[in-house]
């Protein structure tokens, strides 16, 4: 029997691939070549996942692969509905970003809290401006997104003594459904949005949002750039109706350097780095070899997405 | 019998004092002042916790108060061999900075560990740069000084599941001894110094201890500037035998606009503002009118420092 055709999205081999030598034949597809390479794949490792290439190709002819895993935790730059349709396994990243999610979500906390954007900023003027800062235990955060990064999100903020309600799509105990959130949101210090971006989510938080949310209030988005509308979070820092926010995601990606985004006061903005702590691409390929173990063996796999939902559905919900 | 005289070092009156109308005859001194009205008052408190007036005017003749506190949680600025060697009973302001410091250093480690003060840079220059970031759970910590504020800066570090060795002065259960210090500095990730500054802790980070730290370390000081050889850290974060530091206080406050710490590159400079979380003005004033209702009924005083010592000792030590 020969071995399964493993087909690599990216144009240099993942770290750890050299382990299943002799137990796939792996070949490499770039952008261009993904559409002519699907057919003959049993497996595609979406390791570039930065690319929408899947979603262009998949919708074309011929066979496509029994398996689809993207080393992500999010999964909406790929899916179109005949990859949903399909009968075709998705699996994503869960287990490697939550922590460093949720580190990086308490680190733009505590910074806002502290102020120490202005900080460097006056350091920089060598300008020496006692100023005083927001205590971060006893305020209270929405984390918007129940799923395994939202949950570790309000894990370690509640670690900080935030008073934290974790919003999801549906209720379930400890999670508060869609219905809740704009009460909730009235009464945050913190809204961090870290929900998928699925067409329920896109564009959830507008003008509107903003507007319920009160002056002192920050939002932070590690979520995807699209959940947001981004004129309307620039209008809601720019005219005070909330006091600051920081992204770390953006709807298009890299921002360019005449972006607006880059400049307006009160808005933090980071390269969507926020789960990417050093040795994260090692770990991925390790997780993707594991898969590729239990999948070959015809195991049963983890992490599989629900392709409709966008994501994969908590135990308990 | 008439009530008692209360001397308030500070021009202003601080907030909460007005409570004391009837129960106090209440006198202002500014540092130039303090000298004649010292022998008048039966307390004072030196609201202006920044002047050294107190340990200049203190030697002169005749009497002294009873009874001095002081705002702050260190005393340096106000000690002198004659009043160390007075009956007059010295008490701080243990109890209000512990968790704004314990965050503040928290916000510090997590700003270093995701590289915060990289992606405003960055910002300000619209590049987009994607970098890994460090994982902070797992790290580890020596927490230097094991009064309330060390112990405030361990437990909300361990929150963040950092490791943390807490030394003092001498070893007690769940704190390691002076003699342990070096040991440790050379496994640490994160160093915080949160000492008193004392003879014994004066310089105590200079060229020696730097040298211990790991190249990947980084050192956070919230303590007292002198704590810190400042030309030594300059020194080791200049030629990397650390990775970086953070100082939110200095030997010279505020640091002019000329002081070389300003701009070292890898050195985060803030203004002594660590504690001060909005509305410490009105919780300092509130703690010294329940100090001052305790002392004018005779009571016994809480948070009485150590003269010799420089702190208020440990129940437990």
């Amino acid at each position: 029997m020969s071995v399964p055709i493993l087909l690599v999205l990216e144009a240099d081999p993942p770290p750890r691939l050299g382990r299943l030598t002799g137990r796939a034949e792996i070949r490499y597809a770039d952008d261009r070549s993904l559409a002519a390479e699907l057919p003959h794949a049993d497996a595609l490792l979406v390791w570039d996942f930065t690319s929408d290439a899947v979603r262009h190709a998949w919708p074309g002819g011929g066979p496509r692969p029994r398996w689809v895993h993207t080393p992500s935790a999010g999964v909406d730059r790929l899916i179109c509905p005949e990859f949903t349709d399909s009968d075709t396994v998705l699996t994503n990243a869960r287990g490697i970003f939550e922590q460093p999610i949720a580190e990086y979500v308490a680190a733009l906390v505590l910074a806002m809290a502290k102020d120490v954007p202005g900080s460097l900023e006056l350091q920089r003027q060598r300008r020496w401006r006692h100023r005083e800062s927001l205590p971060v235990a006893g305020s209270r955060a929405v984390v918007v997104g129940a799923g395994p990064i939202g949950q570790a999100i309000a894990r370690t903020l509640r670690a900080l003594d935030v008073e934290v309600a974790l919003t999801g799509r549906t209720a379930r105990p400890g999670v508060h459904g869609a219905e809740d959130l704009d009460r909730l949101l009235t009464l945050a210090d913190w809204v961090v949005c870290a929900a998928p971006l699925t067409e329920a989510t896109r564009g959830m938080f507008g003008a509107r949002r903003f507007a319920l949310m009160r002056p002192s209030a920050r939002f932070v988005n590690v979520g995807r750039g699209a959940l947001v509308v981004e004129d309307e979070l620039v209008t809601a820092v720019t005219e005070r109706h909330i006091a600051g926010a920081a992204l770390d995601v953006f709807e298009e990606e890299p921002l360019g350097p005449g972006h607006r985004l880059w400049d307006v006061p009160g808005l933090i903005v980071s390269p969507h780095m926020s789960g990417d702590t050093v040795g994260w691409r090692d770990r991925l390929g390790e997780q993707f070899v594991g898969l590729f173990e239990l999948w070959s063996a015809g195991k049963p796999l983890p992490n599989v997405v629900d392709k409709k939902r966008g994501y994969v559905p908590s135990h308990d919900s």
